[in-house]
């Protein structure tokens, strides 16, 4: 049995992740498998690390409001996960509401990346409403008793919960998608693009460039470079980088002994996968393999 | 009279930033000068850009949360915010309740940077409780009206509005500090600091990391590197960059030219501002100028 841990619950963007993950292993494995609902991303990671689920599908970045700091936090904490494969989902917004106009309606919910991948609109329609964070796009659907309260989620939630749609496609920009991966504690054997995760020292006259220059001299392509806090002293950092290249080459591999002698100590440099990779996502999502 | 914006409303930490920043300029400076709360990080520093405020200041980055996305955001798309002075504050977190008891705690209410800031002390003593986020730290205050509501907010707002503080010190990382910027339109003309932005096309091999060797090959230090998703489709992405060095400087000026032309187009890079720079946070506020 593979049990599959995500943010719920149901109707957010992260189970829809997971069900596309769910049918497309119906296809390919004859293992039932089922998902898991969990109240946080950091809790369904952990759920795989403590063996209550086999994998995990998190949003690891948004087109618009790019890296999900949490992910990547856990990532380099837990240190165990590694990428079993690559998702892309287009996220469109709606807005929700029992509410007739959008004249009545005096307070918006929704989880904070929603609302603020739909702040120009907010602020053209419903300039004098009041902007109500929660902790996911469906906990905010609990606040629509009256006509004047709206929440912000995906049109599949309006259908799971049965509420009316006031307007569609409210996210400011049209090209709007999230990147999700699905994490394991096995290491995938195929795949296109490198991902990982280094520590460097800091207040080194080239301690975040050099880390990079071995991979340019190289011709590796870097396509993906994130820096996250290294949590000892502001302006200490790591890194996460992306690259095209097999885990095997050549190349890669004295890239990987270099930058291991560029990077904090020993532990400092995590591989934390080889996957399939897509720079181009489609209308539908997109699930390689 | 000089006008400063800041996230509000009373009580929050860019409060006692901006509050620190004032009682600077009351020292340095005759002009008189007031502060002025708006509703939202943007909404700061878009009130700079239409003169409604004289500057705004803001944090840019926390020392275990990272960037501040919607600072960086901001500043690429006004494109006319200039750096003036930059502010380190020691980030503290209480527990503030009316009720008097950690068992009897059922909701913590507070902004989701806060709530991240101090999660395994709520996982350790408060297992079971409801997380619910807010605008702002101030703004979780409202909902402390039982003994069963709590809210994680600054020491300072428990004097303010006169409420009890159940526990200190909660923040899991003691070094717990926030960067904080004080925005103008008037280029700073004095510092050590440099900070840039620019926009790399995408899928070019080396786009990501020619542009930072044109500061290595200089021997030019990068302080901070810091990626943004440039909104036009996933994978392509702005740089943030801070460095050493003087804008006038031959190098630094070598350096920006080679920038150019890797950049998307001429529009492409942004100065945001030459400063002085503090790395080592002491218990009390830095005043650099």
């Amino acid at each position: 049995m593979i049990v599959i841990a995500y943010l719920g619950p149901a109707g957010t963007n992260a189970e829809t992740a997971a069900l596309a993950y769910l049918s497309w292993l119906a296809q390919h494995h004859s293992q039932e498998a089922h998902l898991c609902s969990y109240p946080s991303i950091a809790r369904a990671m952990r759920a795989v690390v403590q063996q209550e689920a086999t994998l995990a599908v998190v949003p690891i970045e948004n087109s618009i409001q790019g890296s999900v700091a949490v992910t990547l936090d856990n990532l380099w904490q837990l240190g165990k996960l590694q990428i079993q494969q690559e998702l892309v989902l287009p996220i469109a917004h709606a807005l929700l509401s029992r509410g007739e106009t959008l004249a009545g309606i005096k307070t918006v919910y929704s989880h904070p990346q929603a609302l603020a991948q739909c702040q120009l609109w907010l602020e053209t329609h419903l300039p004098n409403a009041l902007l109500v964070p929660s902790n996911s796009t469906t906990e905010a659907l609990q606040h629509l008793n009256g006509p004047s309260a709206a929440a912000i989620a995906a049109p599949r939630a309006a259908q799971l919960y049965n509420l009316p749609i006031l307007a569609s496609s409210i996210n400011d920009y049209a090209d709007n998608c999230t990147r999700f991966w699905v994490l394991g504690t096995q290491a995938s054997t195929d795949g296109t693009h490198l991902s990982l995760a280094f520590d460097v020292p800091a207040n080194r006259p080239g301690s975040l460039v050099n880390p990079l220059q071995s991979f340019a001299q190289r011709q590796i392509n870097l396509t993906r470079i994130e820096s996250r806090p290294a949590r000892r002293s502001l302006g200490e950092y790591l890194f996460f980088v992306e690259l095209e290249g097999s885990l095997q080459g050549a190349a890669t591999q004295a890239a990987l002994t270099e930058l291991a002698a560029h990077t904090q100590n020993l532990k400092s440099l995590v591989i934390i996968g080889f996957y399939p990779f897509t720079s181009t996502p489609s209308a539908k999502i997109h699930l390689l393999c």
